[in-house]
């Protein structure tokens, strides 16, 4: 059956995530995607793979990208969709609800209903966003055809509660190691203990306080966490080795160098290697653009803890927010829903915005 | 070609560690050894497995019980063995020289020799001693035929280089256990981190000084070591649990209910489980046939680190020592080599206590 764009935001919710598309396997919800949107003459539109693009091209002034991913993580048990009521407030309950297909459903009404927006728009639906960034549908997009990314602002549909979220965190991972000695566990004092000796490395995670930095007027909370720990050769054996992988969330102000530092200093005297490094973005909302937006849906903007494809527009100078219907506490979560008025609330406010009304 | 057992104790040794019999493959030097000592008149043969066995009946006031285990630990390059020379002292260098085909060689030139000992003999020859308690040959034998195991003093060949160790220690086995509550890495402050809680629990190891414990006149040396750590989910979870795995070495005054006391005691406010346990063995030196022995063969005793099997003999009220030539540190060692002197040497003692010339 074709997506009927002309429905509900609700109701076109609850079909596309009655339709699997856990990442890797969009390609159906893709199709019928771009058959919805390639019958509509104010829009032109592009397929790679299965990323759907859809633009106007009226002339207007500026031009508001407004992307949204279409996968989800794997179903457990919770598909199809449920209205359920909690507390008296209505919900739609179901994998993808929340992250982030009520963002999608708003998207493609509009996109559908608007043909004359005021400002041109570059519609974007983009797959595996949920796994390693190389197969992310927006990087290979961008990747490709850097020209289609030209925008004056960007809005990312992830959940924020209806809020406006501004840039986010970046992220840093470092593996901090000892080194000892091998011997048998019968003589000890032969070896040097390279799971002893990483006391120090404990110690200082347990006892760091983490930051809050203003960047922008937002308060970006940063955190530095073991993520994994490993160590051991048999269990008669002083071990030789043992590494501890951390993962150091930073604000949107610090660069990679000033993460790897910090990260540096507060391991000084240990073997630290850097293992991967994604900087924040700036939550852009100085952009007299960006402010227009945050007046128009009536939000307050707050920080995004999270990194987001918003760092992706933010890396090519676009600003960007996040702004979409859901909790993102429970993006994931089994039992992931969303408020129904949230998803008619940020149809109200995108639609408001863009067309004035 | 057959075992010749009227060779030198060090030709013997180098006939065979020159048969490889990694654990679990010991067939063909058992099968060598048992059709050696089927020709001997004034010994009875009996087999297990691959473990052999062979005992004199002349009726003496006393019986000592003399072991030795025929497996080595894998073979890395160093058979067939090479005579060296270091530092102007001849040693034979390959795997087995020292744990412990040396000291088997010195017994079974002496199971042949000594048709009139001043005492009964129980010579016992076994295989894996490498592996799992389970498969041990020693341990199998007892269960079956603990008849045979009547002895009022036991000998066990395990390398001492060449000196009286007496007893071993204990050892026990612990995890301990942090727990805490899973977030997303970009929410720490909503989880807790198991990781982070593990902090004291190596800070305490790394304090923690070992004891040395006095047990009828040696000194055994304690030790606790974390042998093993892990915990993490993955690298944007927060973990919700985290494992150290300890060793806890203990002086054979100690009973099991002794050091598991202990080691609860040091990690008082974690979660810990005992994983296994094994008792040390008291030295056995104050008992007359232990005291005539260590006069007769000249060597001032030491205490044994590792646990061995004279726990076995301990346990079944049998004082027993470890005797046999080689540096225990040596054992396992890819350049495992052992002094021929301390061949000769270790067949001289055991010649003239169990001859009296």
């Amino acid at each position: 059956m074709p997506l009927d764009l002309t429905a509900s935001s609700l109701d076109i919710t609850r079909a596309i995530c009655d339709i699997p598309s856990v990442s890797g396997e969009e390609g159906p919800l893709a199709d019928l995607i771009e058959q919805a949107v390639r019958g509509l003459d104010h829009l032109e539109v592009i397929r790679q793979g299965n990323t759907i693009l859809a633009r106007t091209d009226l002339g207007r002034a500026q031009r508001v990208a407004i992307a949204g991913h279409i996968d989800t993580v794997p179903i457990n048990g919770n598909v199809p969709t449920k209205d359920i009521e909690l507390d008296g407030e209505p919900f739609l309950w179901g994998r993808g609800t929340v992250d982030m297909k009520a963002g999608v459903a708003v998207q493609l009404k509009l996109a559908a209903e608007l043909t004359e927006p005021l400002v041109d728009i570059t519609w974007m639906w983009y797959d595996n966003e949920e796994v390693e960034a190389a197969r992310n549908g927006l990087k290979l997009l961008a990747d490709r055809r850097p020209d289609l990314f030209q925008a004056d602002f960007a809005i990312l549909g992830e959940p924020s509660n209806g809020e406006v979220e501004g840039g986010c965190n970046g992220t840093l991972r470092a593996v901090v190691r000892t080194t000892g000695v091998r011997a048998h566990a019968a003589r000890a004092w032969v070896g040097e203990n390279a799971i002893h000796r990483a006391a120090p490395i404990l110690a200082r995670l347990a006892e760091y306080r983490a930051r809050e930095v203003t960047v922008e007027g937002l308060e970006y909370r940063e955190g530095l966490n073991a993520v994994r720990i490993s160590g051991g050769v048999a269990g008669n054996v002083i071990p030789d080795a043992c590494e501890v992988e951390v993962n150091y969330r930073f604000a949107p102000s610090k660069t990679a160098a000033d993460a790897e530092a910090h990260v540096r200093n507060v391991f000084a005297g240990f073997s630290v290697e850097i293992t991967d490094v994604s900087e924040g973005a700036r939550p852009g909302l100085d952009a007299p653009i960006a402010q227009e937006f945050v007046r128009a849906v009536g939000a307050t903007p707050k920080p995004k803890y999270g990194w987001t494809d918003v760092a992706r527009f933010s890396a090519l100078g676009i600003p960007a927010v996040n702004y979409g219907p859901g909790d993102p506490h429970l993006a994931h979560h089994d039992e992931e829903r969303v408020p129904i008025a949230q998803i008619e609330g940020t149809e109200q406010g995108l639609r408001s915005w863009l067309t004035g009304v």
